[in-house]
């Protein structure tokens, strides 16, 4: 439904802010590595322009700005080996939860940690596919579940695991919520190039080490599924995101646990999308951060 | 902060629709009696003015318009007799999740019941004091939480038990996230105007007859300290709602359970707010509502 091919957002040379399609050399194909795109004018989700206009990138930032995202779903559980390794059942139906339009943040961000996710432990990283929809929906089947869908991006799913589970009462929201706890991008490729998004090498690198790696085709309800499901009575907008779950590798998941630390730098990568790098930075003082 | 006394949005005679400041006969404090408005205009959570242009109120609205909403919090367990009517225990923190904007809807709309929702049991009612954010704060102290607060509302957090609870696998997102299951209004009260959000009588009569009936005195975490919690980390925006729990009397609590039918009529009803009023309709087709 685009006409773009990768969705940027970008801080340019100028000094400005820009939606754009990036230009990558030939071969490439991590949207990181873009050094100029085409200045994309108009409404992304409807009318709009890839432009001749060549902007160079100064820095990439969350795909979407704030006002053009709505909500932001997420699916647990929705691998089998994840689902094993959290000691869950294999869900019968997806299982939802949201993360505000607050938590979402850039390729590059670092990773705020509030005084209050430094008690206790289980800072942990979760990479995902993220589904961008681009046309209102609702009731959609699966076999036109993807005619929805913008694009895909790679994100990663912050979560403390503490406040997530125990201190939330059992409720993922808090422990998942913070500000810029999901990163994401680098940018959204569009479903015009990615057809099949079951089928895509996905992976975590914590300070240069993998930590998880697995393949989209292993999700337990695919993209269009998932989309079906969750647009039953619920009504889904140009510029909901869905993070469609994380593979096994997780922090909380290994012997002995491996919890997120100050400084530590996290790489999710998604095959033909590229990867958002995110540094860990545990935050001393209280106060605004948006 | 507001310079309006009572925030309503309504489509007019002229068959458009504003926001406006509710104008009450003397001793009526209920907004859904109201016939006239005077027109706001500007930005409702800015700069505005409350003009001298008074219309007539064809029907009230959601009080804010969709794009005027960002995101929905939630609070579960937030009165101790529902927190034992439920069979759970007190929580030592606010239990947060979230619903989708899409939820939200007016004071007198259906309650749409997808044929989803229509499976096993469990459709409820909730009543519940509804904040809403007017101003940008993180990481706000209880003693300032109420100065962020634009005013107040009433809404019914409708729910269906089977979906929130087993079938959504422990996540209460998707029993509670369905279009138009937040109905609110009839109008936000200003800050100005209620000082002291913890006074106020709440109740619901399903089809005539009470059956909750509290004061938001009894809540476990009052609204200034379940802003001053919820804000640690999180940066709450202007448009953001927090409804903040319901109390005893939920038909899940009740024995026998009692659930929502097809053509039932649910009333909440805040103090110094006044009424929303949904009709109960089970739907036959699927498709997109919004």
């Amino acid at each position: 439904m685009a006409s773009f091919s990768r969705l940027v957002r970008f801080l340019a040379k100028d000094g400005r802010t820009y939606y754009g399609d990036a230009i990558l050399p030939r071969g490439v194909s991590d949207i990181s590595k873009a050094k100029q795109a085409r200045i994309v004018r108009g409404d992304i989700f409807g009318k709009h322009d890839v432009t001749t206009d060549v902007a160079d990138i100064r820095l990439l930032l969350a795909p979407l700005a704030l006002e053009d995202v709505r909500t932001v779903r997420c699916l647990g559980l929705n691998y089998e080996l994840h689902a094993k390794e959290s000691k869950m059942p294999i869900p019968r139906f997806p299982v939802l939860f949201y993360k505000p339009a607050t938590s979402l943040a850039g390729p590059t961000d670092p990773i705020p940690v509030h005084p209050l996710a430094q008690e206790g432990s289980g800072l942990d990283y979760e990479c995902e596919l993220v589904a961008v929809i681009g046309k209102k929906c609702a009731d959609v089947p699966e076999s036109k579940a993807l005619e929805h869908v913008l694009g895909y991006a790679i994100g990663n799913d912050v979560s403390h695991r503490d406040w997530q589970i125990a201190r939330g009462g059992g409720q993922w929201s808090l422990g998942k919520g913070f500000d810029g706890w999901a990163p994401y991008g680098p940018g959204i490729v569009s479903s015009n190039l990615i057809k099949d998004p079951q089928t895509l090498k996905i992976s975590t690198r914590l300070n240069g080490k993998v930590v998880q790696q697995s393949n989209t085709a292993d999700m337990i309800f695919s993209v269009k599924k998932t989309i079906a499901f969750l647009s039953q009575g619920h009504t889904l907008l140009p510029g909901d995101l869905i993070f469609t779950g994380t593979p096994s590798g997780v922090g909380m998941g290994r012997t002995p646990q491996l919890w997120l630390k100050d400084g530590d730098v996290v790489e999710v990568e998604l095959e033909q999308v590229g990867k958002c790098t995110n540094k860990v930075e545990f935050q001393s003082k209280q106060g605004p951060r948006l």
